[in-house]
């Protein structure tokens, strides 16, 4: 039977396209997300993909993994660096999780170079735009 | 006429004994909150628990507590070290708060040894398990 | 036309005139509020006012200024100092954005002294009270 | 045959009920300590009581635990922020420690917001005057 | 009788619309003096501008403040961060003292961060330029 | 004409596979390069690979880059965290730089934490052990 | 009846005279102690001094001091920086306390610029040798 | 021939007796230099007084006492905590210093608990209101 | 004739053996002892042992060194990160000092990492159990 | 026509050649004003000195330099590590400015190792003494 | 079999003797080599010994250490403080190693306080001179 | 005889002219020391260039001076500020160092504000490109 994978993206993300073209690029997050399904196609690994704004409703679709899914894809942008109640949610679920940020974290502000989930999860693929969800699925391969 | 009391847990304690066994035991939270409903009957207390992933809605939940509870029994969970609008939600009311948490904070990581509500409630108990809430029943006894 | 202009209240400014009289008035939110789109008014400012206490509803509502608003002033209360969530809402927005605070927050608690906006926004008013909004309009009347 | 329970009361302990009254109300030491004998007495606890002002002397006491208590309940008052002596002490013996603080120490000077012995003792209890000695009491049933 | 107002500008603003224009416009500060001044009149405010480089020079001012003046808006510029002289002389009158600054002081060295008069002042604005004397202004209105 | 990509590996990677097993598996490091070549094959790239325990060696090598490949993936172990140097030299070519760490470093000691490279890179790829290469390479693909 | 004054002398300084006579002169203890007591003398103060290594006799003797002295001059020594016991029963008292140092602490190691006690005392005098009890003397005068 | 003393007021303290009496006292800044000429007398020492708000001029008088002044009693106020240039001024000159504070500078705000002269200087004098320079007077007599 | 050596042993380290043998081993303090003083027979070293949990008997006996002893060989325990009244007992003395610990402090708690004693002794000797006050001993003979 | 220079030399440069010979050497500022013209003279510079204790003098004279002057070379001693406002005049002349220190800043107390003007002038010259004008004047050359 | 042991040198070490004596001493690498081998003879030990200025050369010496010998005994010099790769090497190996400091780093420079090192060996020796070498090879007796 | 100096140059100084044109200017390192050189015949001095890209390299040929070269002129670029084994070469060396580098190193990063070698070479010359090693000459003219 086919893995399933989750692919979350977290606030302000629905804006792709629109937001900072010069970091992020012109893609839209629907652009993104049929790319990452498309790849699962290929993979044999069927994806959903969820987006919201709110850190609770986050918290609840990473609580939702547990026993529907067989892996999870998480760039939880802003949240990333200040929710420890997301952080909390990931180490709850058994299945790997891969974080993925779209823009080099590192070239930015001073507070988005330290994640609050960089140590409860598998791995972690940074700096390489939307393309960033689709090396995530790769090493998704490899672990589910 | 009998005190309200209200117990609020905060982020992913829904998941109460699947969580970490190790680390929080293997009650649920339907356990716990039936031990705390039947330790209010005994101290002559009427309790309500509420439980929610979103920050928004414990803040919510707490801003209640006004004219309709005489104590507050809270758990942050997360929120705790993260949250100052809870902390100024707690500031707002006027009636005894207890802060109380599960695992003992102080073994965990350095970033869970700070509360933000800490020195806004009433008193801390940390480290007692599930037991935790009854002790801040006793607590609320002598307070309320 | 009328340019338009949303007001934001964050967390907990639902129970201004009963939260700590002392530091913040008697003023309710519906007196400050009445205030504003009095002053709007006068200015041929139309303005729309806003509160919630959830850090999502007040992402979701600076997404909404694009295109609707040409102008927003924003009280994000405790997540002020919190959210980098709201931060990269109000850099997606390409509208003056003007920083207000009721209280002087220099004179409070250590962690209120640092604004995750300030250096986001146009510029910032602070410690005048509910009257921060009404200057927050003049100022706003020369940005749009 | 009944369980044997230590309480230490570290420095200037001896002087409560004269000594800033508005933080610690004005129970003496020989009322707290009736109050812990009466209640370990219903509890079916056997307690013994000790303060001292030495360092050294609180160190020797903790040791003496060792083959003849099966619970502590430690104040160590001043030395919880300075002594990685006792710490080391409380470290050497097998029974559970119980950590007690009569007032809120987040709400004091910052230098007593660091517990040395918090993340060696089980829990923590804080806040509730001498009372906080009869939580720890009722801590210990469940765990001795 | 009209309330008298001063209004001190401290060093290099003498050098206002020669100095980064980028950054303050191009305003001399005759040009913005004399919006002050008009404005305090159609307000029926008593305006002085007073300009200094010298530290020692603007702590005599805020002295003479003291009997002759009902309000005093404050540009201390650099010594903003450097001086508590200043401030101390700030705690010195008794009259409503309003903290202006022309830039949006977080948006540049981190050293400009913090000011050692902003949590003895009423309020502060920053970020407008000349308009900011104008919006202090108004705020002293309703404070004298 | 096939791209050319040079893969360098820092100092003690000579000993994967012996190195403690338990984090970094059992490859040694002539397997992993083996699978590199070989997926470069099937991505149309021409993969070089170098190690040095070094710090000049590598630095050498990197200044090499300049002229004769079209891409770096570079994991320089130790060095990422202490070297300045090597920073310098990827800064110097002009060709696209992705960062691979075999181990997820942010579980490991804080001195591990921070890369001195992160911000002068395309993207990092983090804890996917010798599969991290692999995504290198299909990051690189579409880089060059 | 005249006013009785207690000077305590921490650890060490029983050594006095012969330790690092180029930081604290050649003067014995008993040298300083008979300059103390015929100084009281003549400002009509009845004198007693006390020594010790141990920071519980300290403790002790403060606690002594309620009822029986009417001020309190204290070189804690050592203790100064390291003991809030002695702090804290420096608050206990309701005499006048003048913290003396024979050596100007701020010369030396960086561990002995902060006191424990100077926020707690009436004020310090440091660095004039012996004579530092003398002036600590004549200040009490002014204050019993 | 009488020793020829100068006392050094920094800036504000011109206003002595009308500043922050509940922090000063009430004596003016005469009161206080009529007590400490009039001690000079009786010392038999001949003392000069000098208060500016200029750090210069402050500067300028110290680098005066080179050859006409056999000690100095400094009470740079404000300018302790940041000026390096008086301290220098103060490591020019060849006669004994003592520092002077009215207030004790260790209950107020924590910038003012470091002083830039404590280690240039022969002792340091705090907490003792006007006194204070008497105490540094009776200082000076066993220094010059 | 013979030299005489002191070794002190600090708090808790009565309990050796017992205590935390994965850390310490199972050498009691009485097997230690024997084994320094059989060696200091074969080394001609007259040599004492001494034990105590109070910081001011261990100040005591530092202080007899004085006169008695040619050398003394110190493991202060917990009191090496808080003592600075035993280092100043240290440096009262005018023998070589060998700082002894049995574990290795680096590999343990981070306030352990720092000794206060570590720069007034000769030479420090950290992580080789009860054999490290051998290689003291050893180290000792070349001193005295 | 000849280029002008101005050479500024900021507070207690006065003294030089009085003022700690071992770290300044014994020649005094005219001295070295004489070497700086005659250099100038060769080099074909119209040099001009400037000498003042005043932090709001050097604020004036730096402003002065607009229009008068090619280059500015600038001691501001003490200043250097304090001054935001000389650093904000610096920025507001358009001509090169040179920093010069007479002593190695970097081997002194570790508030001088930090200067607020390095990052805004071209270059700095720190440890070559008086000479250390005369490298600046070359340097200058080669600039104007 | 004899055991086989290798003492490694650090940078700068081949001028031992010549490099401030003060501070080290006069015996040459040499001269202490030979006290090294003579030493291993007579506890009949096979000893090696390698000097290098090299990072790098350090690194592939110590990885020869497996297999080849038995006991390593390191004096990482002024890499102790700066090289994680150094200590990645000597976790890569699986016989007891000894860290030898010829002065005591503890009254040095700040930055030579932390040994990155210290926590990944057996234990540390330091302050001793070359004699510390030799305990080194006496520890290594009980651990090979 | 002329005296003989030598001019190091650090890692990826050989890449002058080609890395960062807009920082470092188009001059190579060839055309530089061919500058050197030239003044040196001029100042009558003997001058060597050496370049490398290895720490070990660098520290070798530092300790190739004694005896051999009478002053060193160092850039030592990114080495500068992570290598305390080439401060510790520098310090080996009998001769006048100083310390060059061709950008204002305050104008960068933060990790390249401070200087290993600062403290230990004669004075350091920073911000004047090429031209620094010119003025380094002129000063080291002085100083053989």
């Amino acid at each position: 039977m086919q893995k399933k994978i989750l692919v979350i993206h977290g606030p302000n993300l629905n804006l792709l396209g629109v937001r900072e073209p010069e970091t992020y690029g012109t893609q839209t997050l629907d652009d993104i997300n049929n790319e990452i399904v498309d790849l699962g196609r290929r993979l044999e690994l069927d994806v959903d993909v969820f987006q919201s704004n709110h850190e609770g409703e986050i918290i609840n679709k990473i609580q939702e993994v547990r026993g529907r899914y067989q892996g999870l894809i998480l760039n939880a942008a802003a949240y990333t660096h200040t929710s420890i109640a997301i952080r909390d949610a990931v180490v709850l679920i058994d299945v790997p999780v891969v974080e993925v940020h779209l823009s080099n974290i590192y070239k930015r502000e001073s507070f988005r170079h330290q994640s609050l989930l960089a140590d409860v999860v598998i791995g972690q693929i940074t700096g390489f735009g939307g393309r960033g969800y689709l090396l995530g699925l790769h090493a998704m391969c490899a672990l589910v």
